[in-house]
């Protein structure tokens, strides 16, 4: 049991926007912030940041502030980003292949080995090197190659069954992009990516302002 | 100044949850649902539940729950579904085929017009009966064609310059794709979509439960 399982799902969502703003500024070449300066930056206050990092350890120092390159890594480690995954996605429509496209992922340690797809027009298609495979032969792969993250990109009719092969094929980590819930045994994590749920929060943003 | 701007944020964002759920139960040909197994299904408190609607009216009757249909569509009203919205995307790229591409938006009233993008390579080119035009003639476009809505789906770094566009051609909300903030004045709604924290997310889970 480790300390890190003990802090509030609120709290880690916030993880990930730290670490996305400290990567900005280490662009931008600034190597030190304050919680403050963090405060005007991210729009949460500067005691919710104190008290954020805080549940990782001390990483300021009272009238110093905040490394930002030593912040940035920390964080980077308690989010996994300086492991490597293997990930392989069901479902090479334009979404799929968008997922396999994208460097950004790749390179925080995100590697996706293979597509799969049941359309036959697209089976032994590449995405930049990455090959479309036929379902059939998906779990066998992800046996042989140690996949540990599956992604579902699939209309949802199609989605439990594609979490259950992943379950079976022992994958430990979903990333669902299906408008549907899941149902997996306990020890394996689902994350669910809610694109229509976005859109209409931006509807009703729209319709409440302009009472369109 | 309508109700519904006196709500808050956290209970809006549980509301396409709500209505996620309530159009399965139709699917499903259930007509009548209690608070009770509205949260078996949701996994939210029964009390929760009812706080939430309660927030944009009398739903509910004690002893009957709610009728299905008329809470789906009473939500649906609240989310804005009921209107219809003209949208472009800029950054013609798999992402931004993938939302042109995608029925079900268009189904919740989202019509996609048009892409654009700078490469020569794609202007041009159709996505379903969509076409991909030259970035030098979006402002017009949306000028022209009453666009509500901007989709952003390109790299980080163009993604302000285009909020910009946007803006100045009178799009009223922003559904933003690309892993940074936008600014924009008080009266534009953004709203982002960060594949790359939801990823950070999983990646942690895996860590915290795998030790890995």
């Amino acid at each position: 049991m480790n300390r890190e399982s003990q802090v509030s799902v609120t709290v880690i969502r916030r993880l990930p926007k730290y670490h996305r703003y400290l990567t900005e500024l280490i662009e931008k070449g600034i190597s030190r912030i304050s919680s403050q300066e963090l405060s005007v930056l991210t729009g949460f206050t500067a005691s919710q940041i104190r008290q954020d990092l805080n549940n990782f350890g001390g990483f300021g120092q009272q009238g110093y502030g905040y490394n930002v390159e030593d912040l940035q890594k920390e964080l980077g480690k308690i989010l996994g980003l300086d492991t490597r995954y293997n990930a392989v996605v069901v479902g090479a429509g334009n979404l799929g292949q968008a997922i396999a496209n994208y460097k950004g992922f790749e390179d925080a340690g995100f590697k996706v080995l293979s597509l799969f797809d049941r359309n036959p027009r697209v089976i032994g298609l590449k995405i930049r090197d990455i090959e479309i495979r036929d379902m059939e032969h998906i779990e066998e792969f992800i046996k042989e190659h140690n996949v540990e993250i599956g992604i579902i990109t699939t209309p949802k009719d199609s989605a439990q069954q594609i979490a259950d092969i992943y379950i079976r094929s022992g994958i430990k980590g979903i990333w669902n992009f299906a408008p549907t819930d899941l149902q997996v045994p306990d020890d394996i994590v689902v994350e669910n990516v809610r694109l229509n749920e976005s859109l209409f929060i931006l509807s009703y943003f729209l319709k409440t302002k302009f009472d369109k």
